[in-house]
């Protein structure tokens, strides 16, 4: 039967594919009384050769593609499988007290994480989530539920989600996965951001889907008018396709802008930079002309996976990146976790309100020892292009002066090891705390360069969580008081001769971009495949012009009013 | 044994009596068989009769203090106990299924609160409450662990608690509890400011207690130098008295300001007014001298009870405080709920950042039909003294313009229906959103008044929540960016002729007085017991001198400098 379903368009494109229903929530166990023991272990038993199965697969997987070194962390997964410990307690539980298998998986591996836990070695206590992902494998088999792996999709599809975390979209394979549509969500939320990113169409936000969708059914999804059709008559697959044939065409205009300078109608030159989360975006961002990396997120380093990355990881993930950029400026942010992003191996506070807790630099400077790590990373892979440093998450200056200090503490150390550090490494910060924005004269004294990070700038100036749809209508991009505050750090920064950038979403929104163009922003930082739209835009707007507009709006009192002043003369 | 404890004054004073521990957590009710199921079922037959008693006695206590009408909630409980379509599925459960009482009080209760829910009346909706207050009250009783209600200390006591809620100290008697003791909180969390409304000393943020510590134990609580002395020696409780009777001395001094004006060592006048948050709040502002009630938060008259007020209890209530005032200004704020704050009866949505999410003044225009309600019993009270209404949680003017229609329909109905309202009531904002701070020159236009709600504006311009101890040092009143942005708002109102008050714990204290007296700002709304201290205060400072401090101050680059700064000029 056709459906039609309407969403927000996360990431703009067009795609026809079989969908794939993805499901990443844990079932919830209960305890429960067996009459068969005897039959209940054997179930148990099926359900290890399943999990074993899976792991064994996935280890070959990840061998052939990523290497021997990668794939060890399957072979400590199976040994957990394997173990006596562990899998002899949950046998003697289900035997002595009937429950059920799943109940006296979670129980004994529960009082096995936490044993592990308390040890003194740390690489026993980070054993513990290994244990964690084992045991709901098993839990998984189990209840029958096996989750799809998405790392180990062969047929191409698109996939149908509530909702895809952060480690989700880590995993897609782009040659696989023609698009996303997920149930909740908005522009600003994480897996609209990372389908921009991996530059493939997206609908976020359609709904509840009713439980009759199966996976396998055709989608017809429409990133641009945002909407999918599941199902789609012959009428509907042949309009589809000529919507894309006109779509592409579209594309291929604006792939003619790959190799211009960024440069507004009366000459004035801006830069035009992507915003990356993964070191394969860096070719994106290439193909897509950026001239710099504005934003590379480094917290893809630490999802995924179970324990810290190294310092040798790190650097070579940096060093990847600024010898792939070769010269262009690389701006990499420093650890951004806490807030909504959460790492299973590292324990963080359960927090009432996480976007007003300690998340970013916060945490960074509270754990210095995982802080350094990545500073001394960064400054290593510093004499292989051209780095910017930028740490995230600052509200007042002693912050900024103690993360200086740290790695100023580390530059000094590699230095007397004997190791080359480049001398000419930028140090910035993200302005996206109303009070760094208010007070940017006093921390312009201090930094190279701001980069307004607009996605929390506006959350907090708001006071609007970005990601609580009951108060969306306070998500405005062009509210007077957030381009005041724009135009605060702008004018602050030019005071002190640094450059200004954004990292927001809002540098890549056509309806403020030519405001920021007229207020004096420098770097725009965006989702590469905003990048040549966006230059394009900029192409035909003159600076001086909407230098003296810009300032008329910033007399006006509304964002709509703001609007439709940048409409009528646009 | 002799025990010190050290803490947060919360509230200043002190106080020596004996401890009541006190427990508001529920009991964590785990499902278990029972083998002999009549002795189960006489179990809770005890514990039905005890909840009984429980609640013959409140109903009795709140006859003879607040009058009939207050005590028939009680007797709606007391027929739920009674109920036999809940009580007999409770048994029928023990003897079907020999399950244990907790259990089945828990599993009836929870499907007769369902069906309630489902109702199409809403007086059987708001039954649900009722039943889940019962149903909890049987659950203690079984558990043996029955509650303390503190409506009903007949002793002095202080109290010790892991935290109090709103809801727990509205009930206190004052001539009853001279003091409590709390683990956690710090000076802004609610249990501190409802001490300080009450008058009451308190510490808070004691840490874990060990489980040794006994109701009865005398206490010596100072609640000027932050400690307790548990168990203390005779010694100590001498020491402890001759603090005390110098503490009172100094009390004594503060009250020959209470019928003195609020002014400058220059002349300079101001207004020192009182934050309440319930009725019998008011006497005791006018006892330590308030000029105006600056903040009436009216919170409390949809606390503590089971259905929402009706527009006759908020009248009574509004009048009453108008009435009391006599013609000084009272300003009324509406209705700030969600965020830390929930209702029982009022379904709110769980959110990740509550502090970020629908609450206060977005709630009401969401729904609005409670929000009409209490602006009608705003209207009608307005005849009765110098009403200002306020509107909290103001992001951009919509917001306010919204507010101030449904206000103005309301006035025009009444008016229609023959009803006398006041023609001079202003109507004020509060700034509390860093966006309200940054345009407050648009909204100067659109308001009569404002008030700086710095808890609020703190913590969003920090981007710091002011309960999460791990980013309390973010939580700075004299930050530049804060006092840049009160600057800004005292500024915008000036230029249009509006005055401006400050409701945050701010501006109580004395370390940020002189220079809010110095910005400009017009009226100091504080805790009852502050406003001598800040008279006497604000009676040795030169406005003149303080203004030209403050711009000084307002150039430093952090806290600490700003506060050395104001020490030494005082």
């Amino acid at each position: 039967m056709t459906r039609l379903l309407h969403g927000i368009n996360a990431s703009p494109g067009m795609a026809a594919a079989p969908i794939l229903i993805y499901s990443n929530s844990q079932p919830v166990i209960e305890e429960s009384t067996v009459a068969d023991t005897a039959a209940e272990i054997e179930r148990l038993q099926v359900a290890l050769q399943g999990a074993r199965t899976e792991l064994e697969q996935l280890r070959d997987t990840v061998k052939a593609k990523l290497g021997e070194e990668k794939a060890e962390i399957f072979e400590g997964h199976l040994m957990i499988l394997e173990d006596p410990d562990l899998i002899d307690a949950v046998i003697e539980a289900i035997q002595t007290e009937s429950i059920n298998a799943e109940y006296a998986v979670q129980t004994a591996s529960s009082s096995f994480i936490e044993a592990l836990k308390q040890m003194d070695d740390e690489y026993l206590r980070e054993r513990a989530a290994d244990v964690s992902d084992v045991s709901g494998k098993i839990i998984r088999h189990l209840s029958g539920a096996a989750q799809t792996d998405l790392s180990q999709l062969t047929e191409p599809c698109i996939i149908v989600a509530n909702d895809l975390a952060p480690s989700d979209t880590a995993k897609l394979d782009m040659e696989i996965v023609k698009g996303f549509i997920t149930e909740i969500g908005s522009r600003t939320s994480h897996s609209a951001i990372m389908a921009r990113s991996l530059g493939i169409p997206a609908i976020v936000g359609v709904g509840t889907l009713s439980g009759d969708i199966k996976t396998g059914t055709l989608a017809l999804l429409d990133a641009v008018s945002g909407s999918v059709i599941l199902d789609p008559s012959e009428d509907q697959k042949q309009e589809f396709a000529g919507k894309k044939e006109q779509y592409d065409r579209q594309q291929a205009e604006l792939a003619k802008w790959v190799n211009r300078p960024s440069l507004s109608a009366d000459g004035h030159r801006v830069e035009l930079a992507a915003n990356i989360g993964k070191l394969e975006d860096v070719q994106k961002a290439l193909d897509n002309g950026a001239e710099a990396i504005g934003l590379f997120r480094t917290e893809f380093l630490y999802m995924g996976r179970s324990s810290l990355p190294t310092e040798e990881e790190q650097f070579i993930s940096y060093k990847y990146v600024l010898e792939k950029m070769n010269g262009k400026p690389v701006v990499i942010r420093t650890l951004d976790i806490g807030g909504d992003k959460e790492l299973p191996y590292m324990e963080l506070p359960k927090e009432a309100n996480p976007f007003l807790g300690q998340r970013a630099l916060r945490l960074c400077l509270e754990r210095p020892h995982i802080f350094r790590t990545q500073l001394r990373a960064l400054l290593r892979a510093s004499s292989y292009g051209n780095l910017k440093i930028m740490f995230p998450m600052i509200a007042v200056l002693s912050e900024l002066r103690d993360a200086k200090a740290l790695l100023e503490e580390e530059k000094a150390k590699l230095q007397g090891e004997g190791i080359v550090v480049s001398d000419t490494i930028e140090i910035g910060m993200m302005v996206e705390i109303p009070a760094a924005a208010v007070s940017a004269d006093l921390f312009a004294k201090e930094v190279d360069f701001f980069s307004i990070g607009t996605n929390d700038l506006i959350q907090y100036t708001m006071a609007a969580d970005r990601m609580n749809e009951t108060v969306s209508y306070l998500y405005q991009p062009c509210n007077p008081s957030v381009l005041r505050l724009v135009r605060m750090v702008i004018e602050a920064a030019r005071k002190e001769g640094k450059w200004v950038g954004m990292c927001g979403e809002m540098a890549g929104d056509e309806s403020a971009i030519p405001l920021l163009l007229g207020l004096g922003l420098h770097e725009f930082s965006m989702s590469a495949s905003s990048i040549l739209p966006a230059r394009a835009q900029i192409g035909g707007l003159d600076r001086k012009r909407w230098s003296e507009l810009a300032e008329q709006a910033l007399t006006m009192a509304a964002q709509d009013e703001i609007q439709d002043f940048v409409r009528s003369q646009s």
